[in-house]
Formats: structure tokens, sequence, C-alpha cells
């Protein structure tokens, strides 16, 4: 099957809306992200190259680096989404029919279990970065173009809240308490108090329009 | 040239993050909006035709139809950004020698700020409607699905939040005052409040994870 980032937009969307359970909000949330990234590009490379912004020029340049960076990861994550959640499924079809195959198809999912908390965890990660670069973009770059700033902050918020929703989904089924409460501490402390400082950053766009 | 909707995700997440003025933040909003909507959809083809659902199947055929409607308004609001944003640089280009061309190309500017601006409120309407049809299906849709509905609230409520920045982007050049207040009051009611119902929707989707 050719990869998602490669298809046409229409038939993401009604691969979307239809009852096949991938793409979904996991999918949806990292293409989200990267629109977030790509609009934090586009606002820097709005500004690179203007005398006017000169003074910026070299923070601008790293945080095109850096977004640009994240944008292909969270663009890879649409499809590594959809791939661990049919590793998923498959492994919950393994044969429950002895012990031993119980305790084996028991331990598989276990395993995926953990691969599927890891993307949407990986997703929230880069989506709390996309906001500190819109941060930036928003307060520093072209005046012209702040308002995609505003729309980069709403979309990776957006991503980074709907790929928690994932990480909670799978947190009831982990039985290996140590890796769970680990993932949900750090996420508590990236959504702890994000709410303000998007808000924050929309406020700083609004001012700056 | 192909229509956005029908090019493939990465060239449009390329086209968004160059220096291009278009793709721009407001069809990044559309897209996220059209999301939403087809993540709603997503939810209530997972609940439609079960018999466990039976009691809801009437109303999420309902909120399904209501939504592919507006998925479809949404991913046609791509092209219209960039279509109405190429349009308002075209007016902006006409000639200003004479007095009579300086008003000619003024008034041009002025009819077409007025499409740039039904644009993104078109888009701050569908979404608002998109977040209540998400409330809809978190609270009745088939619970292994409420995470996509999750995902639905947090893409309309980002697309909303990032097309009212468009809006009011024209709202200080546009001289009729009667138009743009109006536009300005029906933001501020669809606006007012919306975090709290954006948050009560996500810790209901949260509750029946």
């Amino acid at each position: 099957m050719t990869e998602i980032k490669h298809q046409p937009i229409q038939n993401f969307l009604d691969e979307l809306a239809s009852k096949s359970a991938t793409p979904g909000g996991g999918s949806a949330a990292a293409l989200m992200g990267a629109q977030g990234a790509a609009l934090v590009s586009m606002v820097c490379n709005l500004t690179i190259g203007k005398p006017k912004f000169a003074e910026v020029e070299v923070e601008m340049q790293e945080v095109l680096g850096k977004a640009e960076a994240l944008r292909s990861e969270l663009t890879n994550l649409i499809q590594a989404d959809i791939a661990v959640f049919n590793q998923l499924m498959s492994k919950y079809g393994l044969p429950k029919d002895t012990d031993e195959e119980k305790v084996q198809r028991s331990a598989a999912i276990q395993d995926v279990l953990k691969a599927a908390t890891d993307v949407p965890m990986q997703c929230v990660r880069a989506c709390a970065k996309v906001i500190q670069l819109s941060k930036i973009a928003a307060e520093k770059g072209n005046p012209h173009a702040v308002s995609d700033a505003g729309a980069a902050v709403m979309a990776a918020y957006g991503a980074l809240k709907s790929s928690a929703l994932n990480v909670y989904i799978n947190a009831g089924s982990i039985k290996d308490t140590i890796y769970i409460e680990a993932q949900l501490a750090e996420l508590e402390q990236v959504t702890q108090g994000i709410e303000q400082v998007v808000d924050s950053i929309y406020q700083t766009v609004k001012a700056r329009l």
C-alpha cells in the first residue's frame, strides 16, 4: 500500500471518516502536528533573507532547522500510528487455545501495547517542541506571517492533546507499571499549564496582527 | 493547477512550509476542520449498525449526515482560502497612477477583503458545528472510538481559533464598519466560552476511554 503521506488529501480524509479503524485519531494528530511544524517553517521562510529582519536571521535559521526535523518526524508518525495499530490487532488475533498460547499471546500484546504508547508519546514530545518554536515565530517572525504562527500553535496543541488520549487508552492495559507510570508522569509534565502557554502565544499573535 | 485536495499530503506540507504565501494558515485550518469532521464521521460509522448501539442509531445517522456535509464544505475551503488570497494580491497589483485608478483599485480591494473574511468566517461556523457534533459522538458513540471523538474536537477547535485570526487580520483594513462589526460580533459569540465547551468534551472522552 502507498504510504499515507504520498496519498491525496481527499483519500486520507475519506479513509479517516470510514469505519476502518485506521487511519484514526492518532494519524490525524500526527498530520495536525506536521501542519503545525510546516507553519513554523513558513514563518521562518518568510522572515529569513529580508534585511528588515536581519537581527533575528540566525535565530530564525535555527528555528527553521528544528521545525523541518519535527515536520519530518511528525509526517512519519502518520504512518507509524497505523502500523503499530495493525500490529496490535494481529497480536490480539493470536491463538489462545492452550495455556502456553495464552501466555505467548499475552506477552506479545504487552510488547506491542508499549510500542502503541511510544508512538503517541513521540507525537506529544514533538508537538511540545513545535509549540515552543511557534512562540519564537510569533514573537520574532515577519509580522505579515504572524497569523501563520498562530495557526501553528493551535495545530500543534490540538495534535498534542489528541495524542495524549492515545497514551491514556493504553495505560489501562499495560501491566508494566514502571513503564506506564513513567509515560504518564512525562505526559503530566508536558501538559501541565500547556493551555496557558498556548493562550499566551495566541495573544502575542493577536497583538501583532 | 491540481486542486489541493487531490494533491499528496507530502506536497501540501512542503508547500505549506515554503515561503510562498499560499497555502498558509487559512488552508491548514480548513484541513484541520475537515479532519475533525472526518473523525466525527468515523465514530458514527463505528457505531451505526451495531445492535449494541441500536438506541442511538437514528441520532448517529443524523450526526453522520451533518458531519459529512461539513467535511465536504471544509475540504473545499482549503482551496477557497488560496483562491481568495490570490485574488486579493491581484487587486493590490492594480495600477494606482491616476485618481480614478486609485478609487477603482481601493474599491476592488475592499470587495475582495470581504470575500477574504467570509472564507475564514465560514470555516469558523463549520468548525463550531463540528465541535457540537463531536460532543454527541463523545457522549453516545462507540466507546472503542471515543478517543477519535476527542481528536475530532481538538482538530475543530484548532481550526476555529486559527480561522478567527484570519478574520481579525482583515478587520483592520475593511472600511465597511457595519459589515465588519457584524462579523466580529458573530465571532465573539461563537468563541465566547468555547475553551470550556472543548475542555468539557475532552473530559467526557477521557472518562469514557
